[in-house]
């Protein structure tokens, strides 16, 4: 059993904190919300002054804060922050989403002290938090995620390795800005068939055997652009005539369609750039090149 | 076996063509291109002058051309047209991808003739036009479906009932309206995470157990908005917020986001109009808000 | 004094034809709205069964329409278009504002009946209609261009030769983008203007001595790109900044900037392709690359 | 004459420094760069070790720094910033284009120290900066513009009370992000030009006399929406049909649009939500509504 210092006790912070507890870890746990640590402090936890009592002759330091400046006040603050008390062997382990560059920081300040530090933020809902079936994007060195696997298994149903410091918090920035982006797309699809009088159920049933619902990552992509080829099955210009005429439509219907027309001029500049006779799929590399990417492989 | 009449040869229309032959039924088949209508006559089937001469006798007139002026065209010119001899029982068939508004308007026109016609687009590859497994999308009144089923499933492997005429060509557009901006901002997504050297692999990994690959339709949608809750399992709030995060790192990386960026400002405007504390799956009511749509339940 | 077909007699055809009139000229006049047609009779004018009755003998036929698919109707109806009777000396003048296009299509099938015809759509509001002050664009050959100019004076102050036949369509279609899009750009500038409690007079008093308000054309492009110079006297980098401090106040304060962020997302797409030490008007040659021109000078 | 600590001496403060020194006034100069530092000590200032030591004695602490973080630093250090030498007589000026919340907290840090602090960023380009004719955007109290008064008009040749703190630094936002954008748009409407074969010279002359150049503020505005008029000189149904030709344009001659196609998205949405029968200028309110702004008159 292991001393943790869980410090954030929000929707997410709070059933993860009970969890530890329930698996028999012993907390000492802190949050500016007083009522936050007496839930906890009747499931058993001990209740602690400031980020520094807390972090004191722990084993793990877990931080689930709001956003990267709240991390760095509770890790660094000159009386009252956790680096004053936290021992040798410990690690933290911040479980916060914040700006993957405030973490590198966060990262490289503690490393100059010789504390450990690893990002392991979260998927999924507070459902899942409340049923311990989180999922974890663990980014660490390779034995700070060993040491962390059984204590974050207390919390999380899937553990994933994401290959090392920082790479947590980067992919579950690219999967948020995904699935929230995808979000409004798929609200500007769904507005735009009511729009038309067709039942929603009919399109979605389409929607489901197609990359509409399934997504190019594994469908698409894997044959064509990532294995570097170019050659149409269903080609750029095609698609952009496509998008044209959904736009028309669209706009007709009164359906303002701001992702939609973001996505028709993009496959407008592929085309001036060359790439109408090119397969879909190109339109990564087409974003890639306008990234400033030059070599033409992402795999 | 049927007598068909089929007009347009292309990329698709050549194989679909052929697998109705391969079925055993009787073909007229014309194209402006001759050289394809000889590698169908090379399989078996006869060489029409023009559109009138393939529709002469036919039980259906198949169209799949590559816009709507063309199939106006095919269906009524003055001289040539399938209107000058398509019999009182054959129905026409467009497999087309035209605008919806032009098929409607070609079905209003041959209605006035007493000439039977349904639209039939189809989904899936060339590939799955040469294997006969294609998506076929088919719009029209429950005996035309039924009189085209057979010869449909010549040349798909799923024939989906849309609920009407005018029903195939909407859902298409909804589908490729999807499918093709998804594969945008699948590529933007992609790009950030190349520019956070972060491995595609891992992301890929992580989001196929999330929205973000999974899409909202099945996921988040039909226990929140699609049921009228709008209860917070993730707020519009902190979605926006994990945007601004993307954002912030992509143009600090150079990554140019401009479907990431419309995204923000929807999520943006749904704040400032109210829906900050509501649950994401709220944009789609945002949106259906801003589209016109005054009543709030869209299933 | 010349015979002029006048057709087209909305918020904008009734005063041109009326100014036609008061300046002594005979005009005939069709619309399929009755009442319209009266209001003329009354001021003057005869009233034609249809356009082919309204263009015989008639020096000059002016169309003022809605759109394109109106005026080919007017023109080339096989009873009632204008061709039908129209004298061989007789100029066709368009002064809607349809697709370019379209008017190049309408122009080219009446060369081909050995018809004149010209395009010359109008500037300014249906105030200036009334006033005969009306902005017009003139675009035909010289001849065209000089034998309607004291026709077009009747109902413009100011006549611009936009040098050739399409060029006229042109200009308008320019100009109605930028002023259009222009307005919606201010509006967003204007309310984050009031989300940050400035009073707008002030920063109009200031925007009025800048290109904000003074705009590029004729401030910071011609020293600049459109010499060819792009050395820095503000650089892309820091306009990129500026707008990302606009972007992230305007997001804290829940002002959806989409015209902004597409902006911004253009910036940085500039700097990721390697312009950002360039100077700010070098913008105009990323937009030309993204275009598919290859030459790098536009006058 | 006055004692000026002057810090920050970039492409913009070296030559603002410079005229300070011409107009006789004694500078203390800082800067990171040695070398920036020695050419001013050449032309007569004296050099700081440090901003503490360049404020100590000095009636006026200019700061023109790339960022708000920096101006942090240089004021707050806890060695060496302006706040462990300044007298109790000084004037903070910063003339840096920083974020407007970052000068809001530093005044408000400074404030509870009881040092006077005011923002006054500046306009115009570095030629304007050696020309001493820069625009001065003076945010303060009247004290503070009055007393600084002088010491501006050493630096700019028009000094704009923009009537209160914090004010400077807010036109300054809206200045930029309005001209940035701007430009932006300007280059699409130019490309398009060009991909139409327009000499811009033609469309520059005709812009010149419409809000396409001359902007909306002092043109369509005042008469309509400023003055709560919407009736409509220009509908936005009509502007939503020209912007819909424009990008049909655009998309067919491979001219992405991403700033106009958001545009016409905007006026879409304006439709959708009421608006289509109202004057153009309603876009304001428009805006304004869906940032949540209720009360319905801006000026």
């Amino acid at each position: 059993m292991a001393n943790i210092a869980f410090i954030g006790l929000g929707q997410m912070g709070a059933p993860m904190a009970t969890n530890l507890l329930t698996k028999g870890h012993r907390l000492k746990v802190y949050d500016i919300n007083s009522s936050a640590v007496d839930k906890l402090v009747e499931k058993g936890a001990s209740a602690a002054k400031n980020p520094a009592d807390a972090a004191k002759d722990a084993d793990f330091v877990i931080t689930m804060l709001p956003n990267g400046k709240l991390v760095e006040n509770v890790l660094f603050d000159a009386d009252t922050g956790v680096v004053n008390s936290i021992g040798t062997n410990a690690l933290i382990i911040d479980m916060s989403t914040i700006h993957p560059f405030e973490s590198d920081q966060i990262r490289t300040r503690l490393q100059s002290l010789n504390i450990e530090f690893m990002d392991a933020p979260v998927g999924r809902t507070s459902d899942n938090a409340i049923a311990g079936t989180l999922l974890i994007l663990a980014g660490g060195t390779s034995q700070q995620v060993e040491k962390a696997h059984d204590i974050l298994l207390c919390m999380g149903s899937e553990i994933v390795n994401t290959g090392g410091p920082g790479k947590g918090i980067r992919v579950k920035l690219i999967n948020n800005f995904m699935s929230i982006s995808l979000n409004a797309l798929s609200a500007e699809a769904a507005t735009l068939c009511e729009a038309l009088e067709l039942p929603f159920d009919v399109a979605m049933q389409v929607m489901q055997g197609t990359p509409a619902s399934k997504g190019h990552f594994t469908t698409t992509w894997p044959n064509k652009v990532l294995k570097g080829d170019l050659s149409p099955a269903f080609m750029i210009d095609l698609a952009h005539k496509d998008l044209g005429i959904a736009l028309d439509v669209a706009n007709q219907l009164h359906v303002p369609l701001s992702m939609g027309s973001a996505s028709r001029e993009i496959y407008s500049q592929a085309r001036a750039m060359g790439r109408g006779k090119q397969d879909w799929t190109a339109i990564l590399e087409h974003i890639r090149f306008c990234s400033g990417m030059k070599n033409n492989s992402l795999s």
